[in-house]
């Protein structure tokens, strides 16, 4: 951030009063820029005992496999966000059952909701951003090929609670990965 | 927004291709700003058959209580946010037990997240935007007097779900406010 976003001046880097972390702050208008998390939000979705998944046809990790899950909007809640990502990505009807996973994934200022939902029938169909949608069982699911490790810490967790007969709500902290990040997420 | 923070030129509200909502896109860089929910997390701090509130020293709602609570920072985990908080509005230190209770305030574009946890010991004390902490009971709670609607709907299931003998996840939707809307949590 190098402009105020209100009166296009130069902000600078410092401690507002009463504040103890640097924030962006206009030297004309005073305002102060906050950056704070973004959440991405997504939907196990459940046809008997498989599982949809999308084949991303966007960077990053183009090809590889994940759960229907974007970017939470101003003005929606968060399974208003997860139905409309389910559409968006897989062209799919959800009805939600309950919040299952919350992954923070701090190093990239994301935090990551995953609700189980129920697909309404089988006609789901590849998104802009999707090259192909399918089912998956657990033996059947791609695991070497998924493209966000918050999607295969809350798939392993989804598959576990199946075994054991129960669902859990399960919250995770990814580690900051040692390799350098080249890719994260895109708004 | 009126300005493109990294070039400083003007933004247009227009929906960039392969989008589906209108976003601020700066006319020079070509610079896409989204503006996404801001997540607000806090703690449920126990000790013993009560939990501790603040009274707040700050616009808005001054002089109201509410749970120790604030905006999530970059680069933190929503746990470590809950535990930041609640040092710095409480002067509290908690181990965390689980999540309790998230609920969506669409029309402020808010996600609430709070956790159960236990405080260590009863060394609390006003932060510098406390004017007062204090122990409740569900009988002593001040709950004519509580800031948010988040808290209220926070602490009625957490309270009912004391008396049931078990803790359970639970997710609300704030409905928009009928008034209009005078203040909101500030970054």
């Amino acid at each position: 951030m190098n402009f105020c976003s209100e009166c296009g001046d130069m902000v600078k880097l410092l401690v507002p009063d009463g504040d103890n972390l640097p924030r962006h702050v206009c030297q004309r208008c005073g305002t102060i820029h906050y950056l704070n998390p973004k959440l991405v939000v997504g939907c196990i979705a459940e046809w008997q005992d498989q599982i949809l998944l999308c084949r991303r046809s966007i960077a990053p990790r183009y090809g590889l496999w994940t759960l229907p899950a974007g970017f939470m909007e101003n003005g929606e809640s968060t399974t208003q966000a997860a139905i409309r990502e389910t559409l968006e990505e897989a062209c799919a009807r959800v009805d939600i059952q309950q919040l299952f996973s919350l992954v923070n994934v701090p190093h990239i200022n994301q935090v990551h909701l995953f609700y189980r939902a129920r697909l309404l029938d089988t006609s789901f169909a590849a998104g802009l951003e999707t090259l192909e949608t399918e089912l998956f069982s657990e033996q059947t699911l791609p695991w070497q090929s998924l493209a966000f490790q918050s999607v295969t810490l809350c798939l392993r967790a989804y598959f576990a609670d199946r075994k054991a007969g129960r669902f859990v709500f399960h919250e995770d902290d990814l580690p900051r990965p040692v390799a350098p990040i080249t890719d994260h997420l895109q708004g």
